[in-house]
């Protein structure tokens, strides 16, 4: 990466916000009881259901979302139930069939702008009318989405109700739920989430954390044993404390939005400045993650500079994702807008 | 925990070395590979290649024990395949039944001191002689075993043949695996480990890591399209190098074999002065970890003051099982020892 | 086979009764409902529950006994639960993992004369008692058990009671239920079954059907959904009716117990033949399966004459297991006990 | 079913054909080898080599195509691995999530006419690229598809091609192999299938057997160890010889390929008769499976007298999909031609 002058490529690029690994190095040779059930945790745990305003919520700290969305899953569903997902969402595309590894088929439906509708929802339901089909069981979206785009409180609010009435559980895959929440074009809070749905997780990761999410499981049915899920996947830390005491920093001072605002005011500046070029987006940009559309020699010329993925093939033009982080400094932004202004 | 004098009641009580963590603060903003190919985890990767002189291995750093089990086995079985495991084997009795999770059978054996033999290898293999049957394929150890036991070169050598004879691989837990080789009973050095295995982890998190294990894959025919496996059970983290950094630090200067030595220099004093005052043990002590054979009216007195697991009911005396690690203070040696003299 | 002169090996060598594959033969080009949803199934369903005295008991006819067992267990648990059965269970030893391959563990305890007693779950339970364990579910035992045991009356109450105390489903394997209620050593009736089990099976394939068994659920909480089950292991035939028209075949007209009497009362004559000539028995011989304990040299001569298994190894005994089916001619066994004298 | 002059809804209606149960009948009370080892089960064996003209082929007979595929497939992949399928694949719509809950992700692609297409199976190859994605090891396709298309021999060569290399198992679903290879418009011998496949099955229940489908094995790789695949998932039959006999009668004389001739000149004579009428077809009729468009109208008169799915709602008209077998007499075309051309 060294000879490039920056990555876009994630949010996930630098490894730690200096807060946390203070809050680390504080806790010294103390002796910690493990698995979890540590103080740090414990408060890290009360730190989470105080910000999304449910008290009777239960937390659980796990090391990496792919690892979250595969035990809350693989807990939530009996053989035959299914998954209803995004055909853009993380755990049907980029998880390497971790889902249909612990046993369970994901339904995919392409949704709009990257996001599920309820009535794509009610398709799938009203497909899988007998024994010889998977039974959707539970739906899976992405806030913010794979796309960047963030659901608006009726959106979610109408899969929240769409779920409700054909007994599904609403699971929100979380990694950038600090971006989507820090958004100014989001009109959804905290504990709107916690009210519609079942489980989610606060992603840590994508946020500043080492490593690390806090999984919210909010139904009563999803809560209990669950440990012994944790436990069979590989996803109960002996050092558990490792991952309360970083949520404990994120959350005690307000640093977990703090960090994703950072990210988003980044995102949307490098909106701006690719907008005024005259050059337009896949979706329109409201979060830290961004899909410019540029013609193919200009977004060769950038990849000489400048690390980004390419999202998606467009003949002439492509479409190249673009993230900015909690760490993004805005003089980087300043400088790929110049050199963006000089290649076009 | 607060109120007791002290936990010897596992080796990851503590959260970290001063030196991991340091590590991982000097990494500052950097922006770095993601998914384990960041430069830390590279070098990382190298030192642990040296340390056990074997320049064509492959490493992997993964967050915890289970996980790293539970992939490398997943990747190296067909359905029908099976491990051979002894009775006190963590996979069988402590992980949830992860490994069945995964479909398969795990056979056991009760072995000697907790420790599998070549003769109960042999025994599985014979046993298990047609298609109604699993047909064992891996073998299973720890190293120090949960009993605390280190192999001989001499039993590791039958055990390796044992395996190649058979068509078995060998693979070694190594969640202690330095407190094993820098005990001063062992006649193993890291370099005949590798030799003698198919695969192996050197543990992390029991030994001064913040989290993280390094699996080491020997044998060519289980590298191949590994990080897929890894991928799809969660084992992937985005910001590999959070294990990178830390390896780097334990490795870089010896000081992994040193934090291993101080946890097995106190586990030794420790056995050294319960043994003077007259009890035994279930067996020799070796490692960090023992099992001393207490009365019950004195082993209900220490657990008023110290923390500890009972492992085994004895009728009317307990075998308490204690460990020591690389942050335990020999003032605390000396108290509990004081401590006992005056139960006694 | 052909040139000896008689198989004891099982009680599935010979086809099928002729009533059996009459009754198929009897439904001609009638069009059949598909999936167990015909009228043959149907009425049969109802004659297994009349038999069993159990009106709202729901019943599955499936193609062999493996796959009842791994579909059942497959529906009653949770990923992290488990089943407990005796250590001769065949679901542990002869059938090549089914049940971990679909995720779960098989917790053994020895038992005394291949049958699991009530103080044995009960340890078992005690046993598992935290989340890094997994927790027992489902109790697995057969009737007759493979050593050809019968739990007594007094003992299946035992472990039914043990069972609800505990939270576990108890499923009764009955590859050979026919031969346990038929055998004059019996005091339990198929009623009792249906009262103490969760659910069981009334084997088909051992007792005169062309192929195919009972699955019989008794407790609600494990009714609903349960041919989503059936498809997805395939288990649920097109041809459903293939199983339907046997049992009808079979239950209408006490067919079914007829044959397994006269298995039953052939296994018995031999045992008695066999005694009477001062050979002993590895277990009591009750039904269709003996284990006579012969002299090596004695069983070398049989086997070059009869097909038989050898179940276990005693030094200069051996311990062989043979069985007698409905098709059993009487000479047969005369035959066998002439030529034993001959030979002992 | 009763009240309805005839069923349509599939070629598995009628029970078996009457020379299939005379066979078994014939077998008699004579004793047999068990779990498919018997003669009858290997004469079977040798029967499909020698019609596929692939001696070195293994041949294995399983109770039912859902349980066959997942057999096979499970066998073939390791965890990672992922199977290419036409979104209308029978593993993909009808099969419960079989393949999913044995671990393993189904790629589709639309294909066309129900046919997949070598260029469709190239784009899954590209698109899955790196270790966040499965990996395609395995295609999948039905002769004939669901559809009721036949692939061309050029069709079948260049998806053959294709997988090869790209290092692909090609896997044919023969539920309805016979009703392919004997339509008059069929291009494709039973040796070409051979030729170009690495496994397939050749169906049974949908053309006269009681149950039972042949899988025959090409591919050496995909040979050893089967039959602990068969055992463990529930597919090997204690009683083997049950399908091995049917099977036998099947192909001795001819019967397999005379049974489904019989149902593909009675499909395509009820093919002409509709489309005399006037009516359309969605894909053009060439087997037993014909999926005609009927206005709603006529679709719902139909429905009081005959048998038959809606396969697709196409607004004001619907695609009926219609079945013929090898017991559909001759008078039923004649009689539902009539009835229709009197409704319409």
């Amino acid at each position: 990466m060294g000879i490039k002058k920056y990555s876009f490529r994630s949010d996930y690029c630098e490894l730690a916000h200096p807060k946390v690994l203070e809050a680390l190095a504080n806790v010294g040779r103390a002796q910690l009881d493990s698995y979890g059930l540590d103080e740090f945790s414990l408060r890290a745990g009360e730190l989470v259901k105080t910000k999304i305003n449910a008290p009777s919520a239960d937390v659980h700290f796990i090391a990496g979302g792919t690892l979250t969305n595969l035990v809350l899953i693989s807990s939530a569903l009996r053989p035959f139930e299914a998954v209803v997902a995004p055909e853009s969402g993380h755990i049907f595309v980029h998880e390497t069939g971790a889902i249909e590894a612990i046993g369970h088929k994901v339904c995919v439906m392409r949704g709009e702008g990257g996001k599920l509708r309820a009535t794509d929802i009610e398709a799938v339901v009203v497909e899988h009318c007998d024994e010889h089909m998977v039974k959707p069981r539970l739906v899976y979206i992405s806030l913010s989405a794979e796309s960047g785009a963030i659901y608006t409180k009726e959106e979610l609010l109408e899969i929240s109700r769409c779920c409700r009435k054909n007994n599904l559980y609403l699971y929100i895959d979380g990694a950038r739920l600090g971006a989507a929440m820090n958004s100014p074009f989001v009109d959804l809070k905290y504990e709107d989430i916690a009210n519609m749905a079942d489980a989610f997780y606060v992603g840590g990761t994508k946020n500043g954390a080492l490593f690390g999410e806090a999984l919210v499981i909010l139904n009563n049915g999803l809560k209990a044993d669950f440990r012994f899920h944790l436990k069979q996947k590989g996803a109960l830390l002996a050092k558990g404390a490792a991952i309360g005491v970083q949520f404990e920093a994120l959350l005690r001072d307000g640093l977990y939005d703090e960090l994703a605002s950072n990210a988003v005011a980044m995102g949307l500046k490098l909106a701006d400045g690719i907008g005024e070029l005259g050059y337009g987006f896949l979706y329109p940009p409201v979060t830290n993650l961004l899909i410019p559309i540029f013609p193919l020699g200009v977004a060769d010329k950038l990849h000489m500079i400048y690390d980004f993925y390419d999202w998606q093939n467009l003949g002439d033009m492509t479409a190249a994702r673009m993230l900015t982080s909690w760490a993004t400094p805005e003089e980087m932004i300043d400088g790929f807008i110049a050199d963006l202004k000089n290649i076009g």
